[in-house]
Order: C-alpha cells, then structure tokens, then sequence
C-alpha cells in the first residue's frame, strides 16, 4: 500500500422504530447536505433490519464539522425523538483499503 | 471518552452478480466461522443496491488471521469468481464511539 493517504470512516448502524413519517425526506436531505461539506469523500448505505450508513472523510475536523452543522443538528434531535429507537456512531480511520473489480466479459 | 480502548472495524461494501448461486449458504457459513476466531467482536449487515457488511476485530492481528483463515480463502475466492461484481475492504482503526438507546416507554 503505498501513497496511501489515510481518511476518516463514519459508521453509523441504527435500528428504527414504527414512526417512520418524514425519514426517507430528511435522509435524503442530510445526504444531499453532507455532499456539500468540505472534506466529505463519499457515502454509502443498506438497511434490512439494522441500518448501515458509512460516510468517509478527510480529517476529523471535517467529521466535527458536519456534526456540527446547525441543519444536522435538529435532524439528529429528530431521529432521537421519533425515528430510532437504538443507534451506534464510530468515528473510525481508515488506515488500509483494497478493492476487486470483475473484468468485463467481452 | 475516557477508558475507551480502540478496537478495529472491516468495511466490506459490495456489488453482486445475478449468479447468487449458493452465496446465502456461504455468507451464513462465514459469519459462523468469523465469530469462532480469536479476537472477534461483532458483525453486522445489510444489503439493498450496495451490500455493507462491517466485523469488528480485537486487533490488526486477528484481522490478519482471518483473511487467511484456509475455508475463508476458498470463500473469497469463490465471491471473485462468481457472487461479487466489485468489492472494497477497508482496514479501520475504531477511535471513538457513542450511541443512543431509546427509553422504554412506561
């Protein structure tokens, strides 16, 4: 692994509760918001019945920031009050990454 | 953060292919014999366009063992030639770490 410039990982796994009104609008409002961050890399989600969103970053101050942020903050609030009943943040750097890729079929 | 003793997370993100042939089997397999080895801590999982999967791992070490564990090879050998499309591994050092847990309601 040379060159190799390491970053910063955000896990974020949850589970919800019933009251799911207005989630997938905000989720996707706070994706579209993280997007627009300085130092924001990149993002990446699945749910079945544990949610998994990792976001990656440049640095922790980067991380700082978007926590931070005055929009996120309430949708933070919100998620607690209404739309997780259980969830886990690790902030986590990146130090190794390796990737495969299928070669085309011609 | 006090006391927090740092621990390590592998990312696993993926694509497949439409051949699923036998992959359930195999994943269910791995994750039974992941939580036999030294220095496991978790999993988790989900998968919808993208399949995410994080295991959390005591040290580099235990990381390493694991990868090179004999039925784990022939596993990801096996979702090189036929389940996967595309796959990242990130080795993450876990820094710090909070979580939510919803009141019972009375």
């Amino acid at each position: 692994m040379k060159n190799f410039k390491p970053y910063y990982a955000v896990i974020f796994t949850s589970t919800q509760t019933e009251d799911t009104k207005g989630y997938t609008k905000m989720a996707e409002k706070m994706e579209a918001l993280a997007k627009q961050q300085k130092g924001y890399l990149g993002i990446e989600s699945a749910k079945n019945e544990v949610g998994i969103t990792v976001s990656y970053w440049e640095s922790l101050k980067a991380i700082k920031n978007w926590k931070a942020n005055t929009e996120h903050l309430l949708a933070q609030q919100k998620g607690r009050e209404q739309w997780y009943n259980w969830y886990n943040v690790r902030i986590c750097k990146v130090e190794r990454e390796y990737e495969f890729l299928r070669k085309q079929e011609s």
